[in-house]
C-alpha cells in the first residue's frame, strides 16, 4: 500500500484566487455534458435491487477518484446518487461516497465544504489511483473525471540526456521524438493496467465505472493533437525564461508534463486487456458545446493553472515566478483566438463506462 | 447529517512545536495502559470468523473516533488489526479503518503522517460523532479515546447571566454552582445518547466498541475531581489577565471548557438506558502508573494545550495571547509540584468495553 512517487501534483487546494475550487467551472461544464449519458447508463446497467440484494448490507458506496478539492465533484457525486435512487425507488439504500485524491490534496478544504444537505456518508480514502485503496469487492460505482490523463509520473527516460528519447526543448510529447512519444505511451499503459487491475479487485461484479478524461480522435498522429498550441507555448514561455536567466536551462530541459492524451482505440485495447470489465460504452465527445462566445484566455489558463500549477512549483521550486509564466503563456496565446476557439471546439473527451464483469477473481 | 455546532475545537494540527502530533504522548501512555486488556477483550469477545461469515463481504471496519492528528491512532488502530488477525489465523480479512474527527480537524497532516507500512485500507469520516457517520450497520470495531469526554457545546444557561445555572468567574463545573454542574451533567447525558444510538445504527450485532475517557470514581462530589486544580489556575491566569485588562471580564464569564468527566456508574445508567450495547467491562484506571518520576509541568501543561487551544483561541479570538496564558499556568501551578504528581495517580480513566446486542435494529 505505499503510493506511488509522483511527478503530477494535486490540484491548487484551499479557495483563493487561483485555488481549483474557484477555478473548475469549465471542468464543471465538461462534465456537465455527460451527465445525461451517465445517467442513461445508470438506469440501463445499474441494477440496484440485485446489487442490494446481493450483499448483507444495505449500502451502495460510491467513489471519485481524482476529486480534487471541490464543488465539482459533490455535484457529480449527488446527481450519481440520484440517478441510482430513482432507479429503485421502493428500495432505500445508504449511500457512502469515498473522495479521493493523492495524500497532498488539500482535504481540509474539501471537508469544510461539504454540502451539509447532502444524503451520503462522506469519506476520503487518500492515495494513488494507481494502486490498491479500497478492501475487496467494496464499492458498486466509480467515478473518475479529467484525472487518469496524469501519469502516475514522467518517465525517467525523456528526463535523460544520455538517452534516445530525451527531450530537451520541450515539455511534452505532443510534437516530440518518437521515443518520447513512446515512452509516454508506455507509461499511460502500465498506469491504465495497474489502475483497472486495482479496481477490478475493489469492484463488486455488476458495478459501473464511469471514466472521463482528455481523448483524441483515434488515429491521429501526435503531432497534430488539438492540445498542441497550449503546450508549445507553455514551451515557449519557459524557454524565454531561462534565455533570461529566470530559469535554469537544464531545468527547463528536463521538465515534462505528465499528462497522456489517449484515443479510444488504445482504451478500449488496455480494458480488454485486462479483461474484467465489460465495455458499454466508449466515445468521444466535445466538451464545449456550450462555449458560444469566444473564449477568455485569461480564465482557460487560470484553470489550467488551477489544476497543473503544483506540478511547476515542484519542478523549478520557483513559486516566485509562476505569476510571470502564467503571464507570458497569456499574452502568447492572445495571438491565437481563433485557433484557439477552434481547438476548444474538438473533440478532446473521451468518456467511457466500464462495467465490473460477475466472475469471481 | 448537518454537523452540530460545536464549543470545542479539534485538537493543534500541523506538526509544529504546539501541534498534537508532538505532544500527545502522554495520552499514548495513558491509552497505553489499555492495551493489554483491549487485547484480552477482542480475543474474548471479537469473533471474526462469524463476523465475516454472516457478510458477503471480506472486509472488517474499524473506526477511531476523535482521532485528532496522529500518530495515536495510528499506533492504537494497529495494535487492534494485529489482535484481530491473531485471533483468526485461518482467514485473512480486509482491514478498513476509519480516522474520524470533527470537520475542522487538520486531516492534510494525518493524511501525510499515515504509516506507509499499515495492513489495511485507510480512509476518513469527517464530522461529529454525535451525529451519524457511517450506513448502517457498517462497522464491526468501534475505538475512541479522550474524546466522548468533549460536549458537543457548551450549555447555554451556564453563559447567560439571567439563569440560576451562569457559571461567571469560573471556566467549568467543577466546585461550581449546582446549577452549572445539572447543565454539564445533562448535556452529556444527551451526548451520549447520540452518541450511542448513531453507534447502536452504525455497528454490526457482536460488534465491539472501546471507550477511554477522563473519568472519576463514583459519587465522588464534583467539587473534589482531581483536575480542580487544573481547571482552577486556569481560570486564575485568565482573571488575572481580565484584570490587567489583557482580557475582557465579559468574555472570561462566558468561557467555559466543554468537558464532562462521568463515573462509571452515571456511564452504566446511560449505555444501560440505550439499551442496545452489552457491558463486556467498564472500571476506572490510574493512567500513569508509567510516570515514575515527577510530573514536568511544563510538559504537562503543553499536552493539554495541544488539546484545548483551539477552544480558548474560538472564544478569546486573542492568538496572540496564548503563550502568555500557558506561562501564566504553568507558573502557577509550579507552586504545587506535590498535589499534581499525586493528582496525576489518581484513577482518572475510564476504560469501557461494549458489545452491540445481535437485535434487529
Amino acid at each position: 500500500m505505499k503510493g506511488a512517487s509522483l511527478d503530477s501534483c494535486p490540484a491548487n487546494g484551499g479557495h483563493g484566487s487561483h485555488s481549483y475550487s474557484k477555478n473548475s467551472h469549465y471542468q464543471k461544464s465538461f462534465v456537465d455534458i455527460v451527465r445525461i449519458k451517465v445517467e442513461e447508463e445508470i438506469k440501463e446497467n445499474f441494477n440496484t435491487t440485485h446489487l442490494i440484494s446481493s450483499s448483507s448490507s444495505n449500502t451502495i458506496r460510491l467513489a471519485d477518484l481524482g476529486c480534487a478539492t471541490g464543488p465539482n465533484t459533490f455535484w457529480t457525486m449527488q446527481y450519481i446518487v440520484n440517478a441510482i435512487k430513482s432507479n429503485s425507488p421502493n428500495i432505500s439504500p445508504n449511500f457512502q461516497v469515498f473522495f479521493n485524491d493523492q495524500i497532498s490534496n488539500d482535504f481540509n478544504a474539501l471537508f469544510l465544504s461539504l454540502p451539509p444537505d447532502r444524503d451520503y456518508f462522506a469519506a476520503a480514502a487518500p492515495g494513488s489511483f494507481h494502486g490498491r485503496l479500497f478492501p475487496d469487492s467494496s464499492l458498486h460505482l466509480v467515478h473518475t473525471a479529467y484525472s487518469i490523463h496524469w501519469l502516475s509520473a514522467v518517465p525517467e527516460e525523456v528526463k535523460d540526456k544520455r538517452s534516445a528519447a530525451w527531450n530537451g526543448g520541450r515539455i511534452h510529447y505532443i510534437g516530440a521524438a518518437e521515443g518520447v512519444v513512446e515512452a509516454y505511451a508506455g507509461r499511460f499503459s502500465a498506469d491504465m493496467e495497474r489502475f483497472l487491475k486495482a479496481r477490478a479487485e475493489e469492484m463488486v461484479g455488476g458495478g459501473i465505472m464511469v471514466m472521463i478524461c482528455l481523448g483524441v480522435c483515434d488515429d491521429v498522429s501526435p503531432s497534430q493533437l488539438p492540445f498542441r498550441i497550449l503546450y508549445d507555448n507553455l514551451a515557449f514561455a519557459l524557454i524565454d525564461m531561462a534565455k533570461e536567466g529566470l530559469l535554469n536551462e537544464d531545468e527547463v530541459d528536463s521538465f515534462n508534463i505528465p499528462i497522456f492524451i489517449p484515443c479510444p482505440k488504445k482504451m478500449r485495447k488496455l480494458i480488454e486487456k485486462d479483461g474484467h470489465f465489460s465495455i458499454e460504452r466508449i466515445e468521444l465527445a466535445e466538451p464545449a458545446t456550450w462555449l458560444k462566445e469566444n473564449v477568455d484566455i485569461r480564465v482557460w489558463i487560470n484553470h489550467i493553472r488551477a489544476a497543473m500549477e503544483g506540478t511547476f512549483i515542484q519542478h523549478f521550486k520557483k513559486k516566485e515566478l509562476i505569476d510571470e509564466m502564467f503571464e507570458r503563456v497569456i499574452k502568447k496565446l492572445s495571438n491565437y483566438p481563433e485557433e484557439i476557439n477552434e481547438k476548444l471546439h474538438e473533440k478532446v473527451q473521451l468518456f467511457a463506462v466500464l462495467k465490473r464483469k460477475d466472475d469471481a477473481f
